[in-house]
């Protein structure tokens, strides 16, 4: 097996811009799902992968939704192990389109330092890039071997960037087909740009917005102040109350239920050595601002944690108003960590919210969607042989770390197909993503594909 | 002198009519002070004053400021008491217009109720009616005797909606002529409909702005939530700890040196009434916010207090934005009681401010202009002839009463002129003073004249 594999890394090598080739015209497709003016070009981008996986010997064809179109596609031979691969072909909108440096849907190789080269476009590396690793590691065993190690199933979507309200349903009306041995996602980072990583934690959150209320008006200042109550006083109470001076979140019962990492992992975290001055300095700041007992990698990553991403009230303009404002807006959301259910922690913020409030106030909450968080298995043999296969393409073994971050349908492979997700990324921190002047690493996309080559290699037995 | 107070009463009863064209004439100028596209019409209503008061017999001029002009005039025969009168011919601006029910500068009289007129007009109160009530009282006692029972200077302003910025120096510049022995002011109000006031206390405050910074930008909550300090938690933390659970102000030494009214005063007011539930009813509230052992009534005139006029911060569009913002915005104002110094108070609230940031966060300050407060003397010889002449006229002895809100140049008239005001007005709460529907009742306007009038007699001696 190992000599066939070095004939597949091999032609990954010499094949690299014929994989370019593929990965830039799927990126000219400007597949932004949230924006319906570009329905259109997510069913061509659809229509394209779907192609692209059947020229390397998949049966795919897009699957209609009521949203925007997913890829399924199978390579089954049966009686061998069977990988399902999920990746995504949409992409987030480009606004403000005046920041980035470069037109976003017309993708370019640029060495931005001595032998560092990048591909820059609107999802090189969310997700089209990340995707494109798998299927050309594909591809290259098809070439050289005339078969794929493994069965191969994949789950190609078209709306991630905009709720993957449509991919439970798919899941669940192809459940027989999709029922394979392992699941690989490729929508996730590296550690660092040396250092490969396999995730085994997500952050589940929601979104909650509220508004106080006090008088039945606005009220002048001279006329009421100091008996009227102000519903920023209020507002800002119930706010700053939030976290307790050690930096933990206040809220009785919120912690209850955490599936913390083990004393092994925090070990080998700490052994990383990422420290406040690494994380906070190129930000600007150096407190930390989270639970006092914890590393910032765990602040980051594994804890839950809160934070008033928007408020407003009274009177924003120029110069001076004695006004007491009797509304005042909050916008609030919680990552939340294994073993917090969101509607639970939900009700606990909301009555918390409520016993601040004077008792001639009021509130009302609006909440938004929400994400269950999720712990992957990290000591289990789909990661050990996944991490074997990294250390030999990176000559490091891989960083099992917390994705700060949330991936919804995670909990759907968990739930619908009883699959436990192995979360493989080559991104890095500075790849720009969601954001203009998006890019992909050439060595992400390089290694990546030459990682899934082994990975794929090591399922076979 | 009593026989000659009752034939002015008379007159000034069966020339109402007349008093009320006089006025109507003024309304009709919108000499709106903080709009320089009115400046034509500020300096009319200069002329217009002026003119009027000579018509009475006063020697009377607009002077020129750098801002809007002012009027002075003197009746003076020497030898007898001397009052300097203050009022203002300026108005505030009338926007929204859309929310008046009618013209503002189209004076009407309008019977709301039965056997309640009311002036509608912007100024009909603040504060070119309360300015005619004693200039009509001079006009009536001048037709019946032919002569005025004391010596009467005016002082009348053209930018007190503006912020009185020319005044100190008209009167430093006129100081020897304006040395009077009393200074009546009209612009407050009265308690109720039907009984006088006295005020014997302002309010002085001060506004700023603060800005609080964290990191260099904004941050996503996906990559740093838990370990990034978050601009609106720091400066909610700040905001709610200005207040102490008891109602009152946080900042250490923020109470010192208050000159507090005495118990006898208290013993006053208690008796008034004012129920929290009489003052707050109306606005939908009930429970007083500010401290816990004052009356509703001190809190709103005699104590100082803190208010959030307006804040902002982070992400206010609609939908949700999982940022963590690295910038949060807050006006806040202070109402100041007599013994405070504005400066001061600035000093401890900024330091106050400053000992709650954390140490990698910034915080930038924007003062805006302060106003000292003022008490003013109520056990006087000028406040018991008032009080008794006020009595006269309404049947009940004048309440002794805080203005919550601030008057300027109430200051300067003790600072330049080294005088202790006497301020007497009738505006009523629901005069919708500075904003859309200003009216006076006619019943102010009417018993204003005649208070007067009895005050002239009541200082002749």
């Amino acid at each position: 097996m190992q000599a066939k594999t070095d004939r597949v890394l091999s032609h990954i090598d010499a094949n690299l811009d014929q994989s370019l080739e593929r990965l830039f015209a799927l990126l000219r497709i400007p597949s932004i799902s949230t924006d319906s003016a570009h329905a259109g070009d997510v069913a061509r981008a659809a229509e394209h992968v779907a192609r692209d996986a059947r020229s390397i010997g998949f049966a795919a064809a897009p699957v209609p939704t009521p949203g925007h179109p997913a890829v399924l596609g199978h390579y089954r031979k049966n009686n061998r192990p069977h990988v399902l691969f999920y990746g995504h072909f949409d992409v987030q909108p480009v606004d403000p389109l005046a920041l980035w440096d470069f037109p976003p849907f017309e993708p370019k190789l640029v060495e931005v330092a001595p032998g560092r080269t990048v591909i820059r476009a609107r999802g090189a590396c969310d997700d089209k890039g990340q995707m494109m690793t798998f299927l050309e590691a594909c591809r290259a065993w098809k070439a050289v071997t005339g078969d794929l190690p493994v069965d191969v199933s994949l789950v190609l979507e078209g709306e991630e960037e905009n709720g993957s309200e449509s991919l439970p349903e798919v899941l669940r009306a192809h459940r027989k087909a999709l029922k394979a041995d392992h699941c690989f996602i490729c929508d996730t980072g590296q550690w660092d740009r040396d250092t490969p990583a396999i995730s085994i934690s997500l952050r589940g959150m929601f979104h909650e917005e509220i508004v106080v209320r006090t008088a039945t008006t606005d009220l002048h200042s001279g006329r009421f102040g100091g008996a009227a109550n102000n519903a920023i006083r209020v507002l800002s109470r119930i706010v700053a109350d939030l976290h307790a001076p050690d930096g933990s979140i206040a809220i009785p019962g919120f912690y209850d239920g955490i599936e913390d990492i083990s004393p092994a992992m925090r070990t080998a975290w700490r052994r990383l050595g990422l420290t406040p001055k690494k994380l906070l300095g190129p930000i600007g700041l150096s407190v930390p601002a989270g639970e006092k007992d914890r590393m910032v990698l765990e602040q980051i990553s594994t804890r839950p944690t809160c934070d008033v991403n928007g408020i407003w009230g009274g009177y924003q303009g120029e110069g001076v108003k004695t006004v007491i404002p009797n509304e005042a807006h909050a916008k609030v959301s919680f990552r939340l960590a294994a073993g917090q259910h969101p509607d639970r922690i939900r009700k606990l913020f909301r009555a918390f919210v409520r016993a601040r409030l004077p008792k001639d106030c009021s509130v009302t909450f609006t909440n938004f969607k929400a994400t269950t968080p999720a712990n992957v298995r990290w000591d289990s043999d789909q990661v050990r042989r996944a991490g074997a296969a990294l250390a030999a393409e990176w000559g490091r073994k891989p960083v099992l770390m917390g994705q700060g971050g949330s991936i919804p349908i995670v909990n759907d492979f968990k739930k619908i197909l009883g699959l436990e997700p192995l979360l493989i990324g080559f991104a890095l921190k500075d790849d720009q993503v969601h954001a203009p002047n998006e890019k992909y690493d050439l060595q992400s996309f390089h290694k990546g594909i030459r990682s899934w080559a082994r990975i794929l290699a090591a399922f076979a037995h």
